[in-house]
């Protein structure tokens, strides 16, 4: 039987925010709360940043009603950074300044809820604390919109993101239905900048020929100008509007993105190229080359916080995953990410299993080539399978009497330094 | 005592899509179904295009369970255009082809839900029709999201935009908030390319003052690139973090728009100056001048076709709009748009009333100067009296067992042709 390790935890947020990061805090939270083991709970201001610059607050000295709002809070109210940590050899100071602050405060335990970057940054941490005899438990847990983790069917974030750009889809198409005389080609651009996956999603809009999207295009394919002009017509000349869907980070034959290639670069006031959107540069290329007036979208941000549009089965799960990191840490685990365990598709049923980190850190998972038809533009009844249940239900959340969302934020009760200022070697 | 005019009917949509067009759309089907003296009903297709070219469909073959669904489904289900007619001189023979189909069909009322511009092909309808002694009814319906037009105190449409888009710049705010380490400025672009109406909306979603946006930007405002290099730096200085909204028709002192006069302009294959977006252009400037990271989200046809997310009020209005267009019509008026009477503001409580035709064709509202704070980016109270209470509610949605909305869609059942095609003498 595995002792009982009695400490401090630490939870952080990392990466890119999403709808329901805060729904996986708020589990890992709640669940620390519960749990006698763990002491005292602090939050790290910005990720892995906030650990290195001893940038801690109390979560205890939060109220209750705004832990259990986090639910309905779309980004990362811990705060987040993008800040990639290299190997223990190069950026061995930055590890061992991670184990020294984990000391002065007796953190033996380390959430870390991010995506891959983060996992490898939690397994290498867990692996310097293991040769320097540190008794300490690290869980990660999965977070991206972009689903292309390892080890787990699919992603917290990533039902959320599906299910609001869907919804768009279907309703900017409709636009596109009616202002066909006018703006017969609309892009929206989505995000993914390596794989497909959110794209992708977008094709459940599709529940009849007519309906957008007619045409998606992902990362994992590469993009033919010619060709894409091409299936632009057809669709042109078969519905008389076209509904276009692109991943942000399309490629080309020799893997160079297409936005970057293009003769319709900006030069910004000092001369230097500007790569712009991929979905701008396709408006103007259809306007260009076809001749037909088109439009584009670019949600940016917005898709990946849009709780007011959530999924429930998203938001459940990310709160689930939050809480078996912190159980299975208290009952011995570490090294591990926890990951969706898909068990059943009607009705739809998931467990939580383990992967270890070192194996999300390192991976990536491409959309499967058969989720796509022969042509590579619409989904196929295998997508439809695996991305339908996870868009389904609503996240309930609090709207105020002036008619917007209610959100939380902590009051981040700073806890006192025990060090001196961090200065490393590089960076 | 006005005589009863019996005969037929029909109703058209006009110009960009909103949420709730299609509310307005269901009043006007819905009221004279209930009207005994509105025998046929038809939907012109694409708008004053479909009466032109003579495409009619069928409202009475529709199912009632479709024009129920009309007011959870966005955009225009009846078909949009923009087709701007002229003068009763120059396009003279457009407006004859539009009797000489209206006598047809016996078409006794029409029912154009549009912006200024539909308004005034309505007007110049009823003044050939009362010069040529046809007798026939004509009542407007407002619609923007853009709010800019007379005779009204805000127009449906508006609403909902500004609750969307209120929402997602609190959403993407907090992305903003928590990621302000690595993107410290976000820029948001709002349509509006004349009023500042909707991007000043979006001051609601700012409760506190760290909240976003932090800055907001109108055509009404001569825009200065300097100015706004100084705002950027001394909200950034402030929070470290900056949100800025928009709108997408920004002019400089002399009237010209700022997207167009850079030196970022692409130019595109066959050497053409391209205008992009004036928040792509913000998020390049922000980066070259202030040397700190921004992007840029432009939700485009999202913001307009956001059913998901619309206003009760805004909806509910618009039903109302249709629904007195008919009566007032049905009663004797003609050559009116109706309009929208604010009676109180709290509680919150509007009535119906009428507005001349060529009233509401030659105007434009502005956003009022006091409506702005003295620097003119940020919302006063005024500001927020007058748009808080159009956000109110959200409106009820049909959501499918895929846990994705559900829309109608006409059959359109074709009125069969009784004239030969129309062969203008322009256009």
């Amino acid at each position: 039987m595995i002792e009982q390790l009695h400490g401090n935890a630490v939870v952080a947020q990392s990466g890119g925010p999403t709808s329901v990061i805060n729904a996986s805090a708020c589990g890992v939270i709640q669940e620390s709360l519960r749990q006698g083991v763990i002491e005292q709970l602090y939050g790290a201001n910005n990720g892995i940043l906030g650990i290195i610059q001893e940038d801690l607050f109390d979560l205890r000295a939060e109220s209750a009603d705004t832990i259990a709002g986090l639910r309905s809070t779309p980004s990362a109210a811990i705060g987040s950074c993008r800040y990639k940590l290299g190997d223990l050899v190069n950026d061995r100071d930055k590890y061992q300044r991670v184990l020294e602050v984990f000391r002065a405060h007796n953190i033996r335990y380390f959430f870390y809820i991010g995506g891959n970057d983060s996992m490898d940054t939690a397994d290498k941490v867990n692996r310097l604390a293991t040769e320097e005899g540190y008794e300490f438990r690290v869980v990660g847990v999965p977070k991206t919109i972009d689903n292309d983790l390892v080890g787990t069917d699919h992603c917290p974030g990533y039902g959320s993101v599906a299910k609001y750009l869907a919804t768009a889809v279907m309703e900017t198409g409709r636009d596109t239905e009616a202002m066909y005389t006018f703006d017969a080609v609309t892009i929206l651009e989505a995000m993914g900048r390596n794989t497909g996956w959110i794209a992708a999603a977008t094709g459940l809009a599709r529940r009849h020929e007519e309906d957008a999207p007619h045409l998606i295009y992902v990362p994992e394919i590469p993009f033919s100008v010619e060709r894409f002009l091409a299936d632009v017509r057809e669709v042109h000349r078969r519905l008389g509007r076209v509904f276009v869907v692109v991943s942000e980070g399309l490629v080309d034959e020799k893997g160079e993105y297409v936005a970057a290639q293009t003769d319709t670069l900006a030069t910004d006031a000092f001369g230097h190229r500007q790569l712009g959107g991929i979905a701008e540069f396709l408006q103007r290329l259809v306007e260009q080359e076809i001749g037909i007036k088109a439009r584009y979208n670019k949600l940016g941000t917005c898709q990946r916080n849009a709780i007011h549009f959530a999924s429930r089965t998203d938001s459940d799960e990310a709160y689930r995953c939050g809480q078996e990191a912190v159980r299975r840490a208290v009952a011995g685990t570490s090294g591990f990410m926890v990951s969706l365990m898909r068990e059943s598709d009607q009705p739809y049923r998931s467990a939580v299993g383990l992967a270890p980190l070192a194996e999300v850190a390192n991976g990536i998972k491409p959309l499967p080539r058969d989720y796509l038809d022969v042509a590579g533009t619409q989904i196929t009844a295998a997508m439809r399978q695996y991305a339908s249940p996870l868009v389904i239900g609503e996240v309930p959340i609090r709207i105020g009497a002036d008619g917007l969302p209610e959100f939380v934020r902590f009051q981040r009760q700073r806890v006192p330094r025990k060090l001196a200022a961090f200065i490393g070697r590089s960076k």
